[in-house]
């Protein structure tokens, strides 16, 4: 375990379970609740450094799976880490690769040690172990790496209580594989839906001394209500003064859930994927930019939105974008997408400091339509 | 025919044939030679304003047959016209849709009048007349638009007759027709590899008191030596106190031996095509950025320029986001191509003033590499 005082966490208000803080990172301060968009492949999708900077994002996330088979992380490495090679200058953080691993099902093959997968793009084999998905991710130098772990189905008690087991020795090698000090390695809880392994593995993974907390194993297919409630089992053993990380999660409704339920970190794909399917995300709800009643509209996704999208193009523009196929369509609606979740954080946190987040979550959840799913 | 003191060209320096001048527009002044980006569908593509107006173009080019077609001129003009539609705020060129839809081969019929042809996109039938060209561009609300003319086949003299005679007669009835006051409608020289044409056509066109006039009918197949040849038959005939517009012409080589030849505008797809191929336009010559020797290349595409994606990416950056297909490849590549043309205007803009565009011209081209069309 590295001991360092880089990563401070400094909880600045809480307003009953939803915090407001400030977590040191050497690329900067984080603001938390922050949302970090996704940039698999060392890059968010369709948008460039500066556009990314101009939303407002602080954090993103890349992942180890990808990078480590393509580029490789050896080659992020040469080039002087992830911050340059990718140029974002701000906190990284990657995960474990575990997640992308266990998703590749009949790829795969699990054991005490590690897993043997073979690649999506050439079919070519691989070995994850703890040890080696923390090398790959001091190669790549984010800010916030991940310990390795299993990602179990989440209804299947027996599969989780092995995941659990297996996820608490991986941390320990994890913990003691770091090499380097300038990087904050996370400790992730599995248990599934079970209430009864998500406090063993709260209790263990908060005892190894990690600098923050994830959650793993959550919105992959159980119920929001189940998903709440293993949060609210996490969050009374995980240590109050370290920041807590639910991976995967990022509908705007779900953010707001988890943030009561003292969330500080979140990601996700969801707004950039859907940008690429004509999707705006919104206070109230989502837009289909692709609808006909678009066509003549010279209004911008949002009239109280401040992102480069909303303050220069209207939706007729946006939807003759989207029709003619221009890649112009994806880079605007993430930016747009992007500039949502991120200033929700933000008014998010603004309430906490204010102590009023109680009615800020009750207006946004009144005012907010979910929908179905559209990826 | 309007009369109008909007656009001003003043010549400032003249180096024999290569003219140095600022081309006044209701938005901006174009400082020639200058070189216009296409953004055929209402978007340079996958390239945002800002990030266009960071390259350093300042006049844009769109094409009013695609247009037309999608999202229609009527919802352009609803929206308040093409420069508020795509947010590009500078000086804009529309064509006439005459080159298009003579491109459509089997798909299109050609009479006295005007043209009946095909949509592209699905199969509707639409019709173009010289009348009817001018509304749609007055619709779209460009700086400078043109003539609708005929494109002949560059060796087919009987065919360069015909079409130079209808490209005659419709330049009198788009003189006859514009009724906007603050567009600069441009006359179009035709006449293929056939100097007798070309001086006849120069001589017909300069005399309906066009405000500027473009040379069309070239980079389609002809020789360099040829089109040379054309375009020092019209130098010697078109008035030297209107701008030159030399179109879809846009490789390195081809701008400078244009340029020296009496040019003074030039548009091309080539820089954002070929970016979406993969290839990077220097001063030297092309670069695929593909080739694996770039794999592990720590160098900017050119360490002597100042755009963007030269000032903060590695070749090695840019391959992986090529093989792993991301979208943010083309934008990068596209800002870089863009703003190397751009920068080669503007340099040989300074020669002209200089008195040195001889010596500038003939380092350029010691130095540069034609390479195969890619595309």
């Amino acid at each position: 375990m590295i001991k360092t005082n880089l990563f401070q966490f400094n909880r600045i208000a809480q307003d009953k379970r939803a915090r407001a803080g400030v977590f040191t990172t050497p690329h900067g301060d984080l603001l938390t609740p922050v949302f970090a968009p996704v940039g698999t492949q060392a890059t968010v999708k369709a948008v460039s450094p500066d556009q990314l900077r101009a939303t407002g994002a602080s954090l993103v996330l890349s992942n180890t799976y990808h990078l480590y088979l393509r580029p490789g992380a050896d080659l992020v490495a040469e080039m002087g880490g992830l911050h340059r090679f990718m140029q974002w200058d701000g906190p990284m953080l990657t995960d474990s690769g575990g997640f992308q691993v266990f998703s590749l099902a009949d790829m795969r093959k699990i054991d005490a040690d590690g897993v043997t997968f073979k690649s999506h793009i050439d079919g070519s084999t691989h070995r994850f172990t703890p040890e080696k998905a923390v090398q790959i991710q001091e190669d790549l130098g984010a800010d916030i790496i991940m310990a390795f772990d299993e990602c179990a189905p989440p209804y299947d008690r027996e599969y989780n209580q092995r995941a659990v087991a297996r996820t608490h020795a991986w941390a320990e090698r994890c913990h003691t594989a770091q090499s380097r000090r300038d990087q904050a390695l996370f400790g992730i809880v599995q248990g599934g839906v079970f209430p009864d392994l998500r406090e063993q593995s709260a209790e263990f993974i908060s005892a190894l001394g990690f600098p923050g907390h994830a959650v793993g194993g959550l919105s992959v297919g159980e119920t929001k209500a189940e998903m709440h409630a293993m949060i609210e089992v996490v969050d009374t053993i995980l240590p109050e003064d370290k920041p807590r990380y639910l991976m995967g999660v990022g509908s705007p409704e779900d953010l707001i859930h988890c943030i009561r339920r003292g969330i500080d970190i979140f990601d996700c794909v969801l707004p950039t994927r859907l940008a690429r399917h004509q999707a705006a995300m919104t206070r109230t709800g989502r837009i289909n930019l692709m609808n006909a009643a678009n066509a003549h509209d010279p209004r911008p996704i949002d009239e109280a939105c401040a992102c480069y999208t909303c303050r220069h193009f209207t939706r007729a523009y946006l939807r003759h974008l989207i029709v003619a196929k221009e890649m112009l369509a994806a880079t605007l609606i993430s930016i747009h997408n992007i500039h949502t979740l991120v200033s929700l954080m933000n008014d998010a946190r603004e309430a906490i400091i204010a102590g009023q987040f109680d009615h800020f979550a009750d207006t946004f959840l009144t005012n907010y339509t979910p929908q179905a799913k559209t990826s």
